[in-house]
């Protein structure tokens, strides 16, 4: 009789290794599943160790494109940040890695599928949530979660079963990345009263090392994607990528955030987001110009829930779309470029254009070229008040003295 | 017979001065009214040159307090940027200048109001807004909206009357300030592809010219009000100047914003708010730890609505003590330390701790210290992830192909 | 020389046909132009006489099918109710009348569009707004809110110029009627505290008079359009004014509303529904058993957004494309059948059902056949709770003696 | 040595009666605590009963006029309709239930607190929360969740113990009742194709056998609060009760909800609410006359918070306080009488007056005597349609041709 299969998101750490090791001994079958999103990791040497560690077949699988067209696009577009901070780094992978698992496992057969998370942190929501909304199915298994053992335990276990633990096995640091940014977590950075050392960074200048000349680049988008920089066209996931190098040598997207997690704790997390903030600075800059008032005005409402959506782990639900169908529309005008200033950890929007601009000098200007109409101002400010002041007049004595 | 009599909101400058001729000259004995909100005017100056230019009576007042008090820090702890960006410099001041030329207009019988304001900016209607909440009864008038001169013509009328035309007439820009920053348009920053020249600038330094060496300060608050720096107490109004110059000198708060006005264009403004922008930094991270995360969720809800009706105009609505009475209810816990450096353009939040703080290290340590139940997460998502995986199992082919 | 051509929205009664008349001797050669949209007109007669009164030109458009699919569909999909109430009859059609005016203006060469709208209520803004939308180079002509003259003067230039002038002139009230219901205001109705007598209801029977047995109609959706009664299909303007006839004569639909109009007033508005609010009662059950929590939870911010959007005139900002997307999204899962009782002025969902329904009975009984998994409540209310208890434990003192 | 205390939330039904004897088996003393929050329990039986099954010690509290005060009366203001239908009425009584448990538990120093809720409905939630936010060291025992017996198990084990057992069991509803409604659960109303048979309703007359005479009402809002039914001054909680009663002869208040818990299902409910349906309903048009606009457009935002947050079991959240303040704030002037027509089912207001009314007849009306400045219109029409024009004229092409 063959055994039943389960597919793990692989990561090569120990961790997963020991898991590929402790579902074997579950009687599982394990399929060893290994996607890069952004984060530069040898694949090849991955894809070997877990079959060293007991996988009975490795996949890897380069996924940068498409966790840039699908997954990082929307939250540019929508400039998704949670609690006005987090720009949903691991939040945007969790649905799409939580899509490959379920593919493999449809391939392969497999009755399970496993993750690597502990029982207090979100990416274990997106990932259950994730691959029950794809294939309910499916059974699905925290190692890590379950087996509860101490640091030194798991080490004990890994040396008895012959998985190599790495020799610096103490980085204080729990860290994810991907092409939208690189999230850290753990060791000093438990203390909001400490500053983040030098070492939490890996993908950021701090301002003090950052060039004293500055970068300039131009960023060019088409219905809110952008397409080029500098003139020069770039696939998003390159130029996503471009850009955090660049940036992120001028200390761009450093971010340092006590959020609220959805398994109802505080935590402090330190991100750093180069290209991502680089890119939703320009956004924004060029929606202020293309978007009428109502829709700047609506459309963060709109961010914000979907914001919360994601980070919450319902990249799935058909709300996801429903908002998504909003934000899309929005892009339509969102065309043009953006010059932007990368220095000293900022990306600082010097100057916008577009064809589809509805700044209009001449209506703006002070000068003698304006086309203006002040006197529509003064029926305009009637009426613009005439609750406020039939409410005063009526409630005379409910004004406030400090109104 | 007496004439009757108006109250002009005077600010020593060119427009007002005429405006203190061409109101004499429909008929009316005007009292000039200048307020002081942190602008640091020459009070003594500009009280004798209404004189000089035809006031019957000079009012000037030092409202830098009341303003600190009962208008910035309602901004301050809603944190309110309208459209994300702009801090509501000039909005804040309108209804506070409103109420004093309305106060002074009760004192001295005045049957009408008169403010300097042109037809297409947002200050017009809040001024007038403001005005008719207070006195319905009261006139309005808006001289440069009525004689609606060009430049030329109207400096013919100074010189024709006397009215001293300022040497350096054309400065290209048409500035506003307070306690709460600067705020800058016109001129070169009418194009919004161009750069402000650091000529633009009055209350911080360029980043290149920011020292190389980071201030520290560390601002304590209590119930959400700033008081005191490094230890040291200080009156509101005096704290927000204080951190004015020394965040202004490491260039904190420049913000370049192309806004959608209430009267229907966009217009380019350039603003400086060093002190402003450190304490809403400083704020966010308090109420980060502070704050359950329901209240830390819909408070950007709030404060949204708060902005657009302050810069709309409508200060003396209801709404703004509804949504401020929200505001001050959940200010209650934001007591705490907040640890910044100031440094090239960056207020950075470095460490922040409050006896109110609600981050538990206990739960959110991955250390052998954990005390969360990691067990009740199973459950937990189960629960969570019920609708999408009903939905999804419902609606198999509702699932889309990229989801 | 030809006279410029002005399109006027011509609805056979007085104002518009004086309106003729004048823009005659305002210089401009009349095309008319009038839109069924439901409200039953005799197109015929209006055609003639409007040339009788003067027009060079007379259209007459069935725009019925149109104003179903692109306007009263949308505003069911959204259940987009005013201030909670007000079904936005007129302010549904007032775009698509601007659309066609729009039309035949180009078709015409015509300079102008006109339209019968006094100053003080919501229509002029939407005609003018939707006008300028969708051709900013038309002038706009509003002959009753420039002539300002009294109902008397009215009349004697009627009777001058030979304009038919209806014996039963007063009429108390201001009626406006589409598929979608009939809005009136005036007369009595002007006193808030006078309950609205029968005459000023035409399409629905008085509880009192409604028959004493119920109708019952199984309603039946595709992606959230009605597509059958009963299981006869009909075409969504068939169906509506079905409906109409159908609920009106049980006396559904009734609305008494002190509404907020745009201009700053309050006013009186009596509205008659009964297809509407039978139909938008039908989808919501709908809704309720196909929609997840989420979708549900956010869609009436969005339905609130689009409902004052339409209100204000605003049809032709890109903002309610963006707001349609969203809907549009929601609606590809609600199909089903709703069984209506049509009784004594009410609308009562007796029963719903769906191929897509979330509504789980195994999950959600009582009896032996529960599949829900009880023992993870457990651990859902842990972390559910963890804020609020880490809160309340941090802050005893704060917790008000009330709570 | 004394046994370890429990404080149970009695009913006097068989779960309760049972849980009684469970929890001493399990080795704690007793204490059964039961409050009248309006649904007329017979007390002084209740309260012999607890003694009779076991408990040490029995409560009865009169917690209607709290009840009424501090609950029901923000759900009125604030007008709380979870899902736009549901008036939250157990979700209102599950805080107050639980402040007095823990009351009770500080009395008679218990170390714990019990609650006869099953696994998959929100009252547990609302419990727990509410207990651990009160008290965090509490313990707190669901009994009925825990011991997960068959309905004959549990028959079984009352028979064992001595417990009487209701002879007519099977009522196949699940009923709770306060001041605020009646809600009713399972059975046939599973099932939501079906109609509630008329056996499901106990607080109002069906439409068919409600009188064919109206009852006409007049209600009297001081600050938000219903002070007095036509004229006559009644306490809170009584007037409630008042209402319930003559309402509920007319039919008024009947709902039939399928909602989504928040535990993740969907189930249907039907609720009777007479009073607090026409009080809602008289509140409404009450504020329709006294709110200005802002404010009445924003807070149905608010209130869709507060609904989702009581309804969550989040009252002791923050947030609550914060939003009850906004509400409380907008009540200063909520004063003036409603007229309300109960009538086959319906609570329909036919006029409504205040000494804070901002309507105004010589704005509003259209005869003679009007105020308005129609010209005002013009200027504000252009001001206000500007963003959609300049839209239109930039991105002609984008222009659906829909719009």
């Amino acid at each position: 009789m063959t055994k039943k299969k389960v597919v793990l998101a692989y990561s090569g750490g120990l961790d997963t290794s020991v898991a590929v090791q402790w579902l074997t001994e579950q009687g599982y079958a394990v399929v060893a599943c290994c996607l890069d999103v952004g984060e530069g990791k040898d694949l090849d040497f991955i894809q070997q160790k877990a079959l060293q560690v007991g996988a009975i077949e490795s996949y890897v699988i380069d996924a940068k494109a498409e966790f840039a067209k699908d997954y990082a696009l929307l939250a540019l577009q929508a400039r998704t940040l949670y609690e006005e901070k987090y720009p949903l780094i691991s939040a945007l992978s969790r649905p799409l890695i939580a899509k490959k698992l379920v593919e493999v496992a449809h391939k392969e057969n497999a009755v399970a599928v496993a993750h690597g998370c502990t029982g207090k942190g979100n990416d274990q929501v997106r990932f259950e949530v994730g691959i029950k909304a794809l294939d309910p199915t499916l059974e699905v298994i925290a190692p890590v979660r379950e087996w509860s053992w101490s640091r030194e335990e798991e080490i004990a276990y890994a040396k008895e079963h012959n998985i190599p633990v790495p020799i610096v096995l103490d980085s204080p640091y729990s860290i994810d990345q991907n092409l939208w940014g690189r999230s850290n977590e753990c060791g000093i950075l438990e203390d909001p009263w400490a500053a983040p050392p030098e070492d939490a960074y890996g993908l950021t200048s701090s301002i003090e090392e950052a060039p004293d000349q500055a970068d300039i680049v131009e960023i060019t988008f088409k219905q809110g994607v952008p397409v080029s920089l500098d003139g020069k066209a770039f696939e998003l996931d390159q130029l996503i990528l471009h850009l955090n190098e660049l940036a992120g040598k001028h200390g761009v997207g450093r971010i340092d955030h006590v959020e609220n997690r959805l398994v109802g704790i505080k935590s402090r997390e330190v991100y750093e987001c180069p290209g991502a903030m680089t890119l939703i600075k320009a956004h924004k800059e060029l929606e202020d110009i293309t978007l009428v008032k109502e829709t700047a005005h609506f459309k963060p409402i709109v961010s914000q829930k979907l914001s919360e959506l994601i980070y919450n782990g319902l990249w799935f639900s058909p709300l996801r779309s429903a908002l998504e169908a909003f934000i899309k529309d929005t892009q339509q005008v969102v065309n043009g470029t953006v010059r932007v200033k990368l220095f000293k950890g900022h990306a600082i929007v010097e100057g916008r254009k577009s064809d589809n601009s509805l700044y209009d000098e001449k209506l703006a200007t002070y000068t003698s070229d304006d086309e203006f109409d002040q006197a529509a101002a003064v029926g305009f400010i009637k009426l613009w008040g005439l609750p406020t002041e039939v409410h005063a007049a009526v409630n005379k004595q409910l004004v406030s003295t400090k109104a």
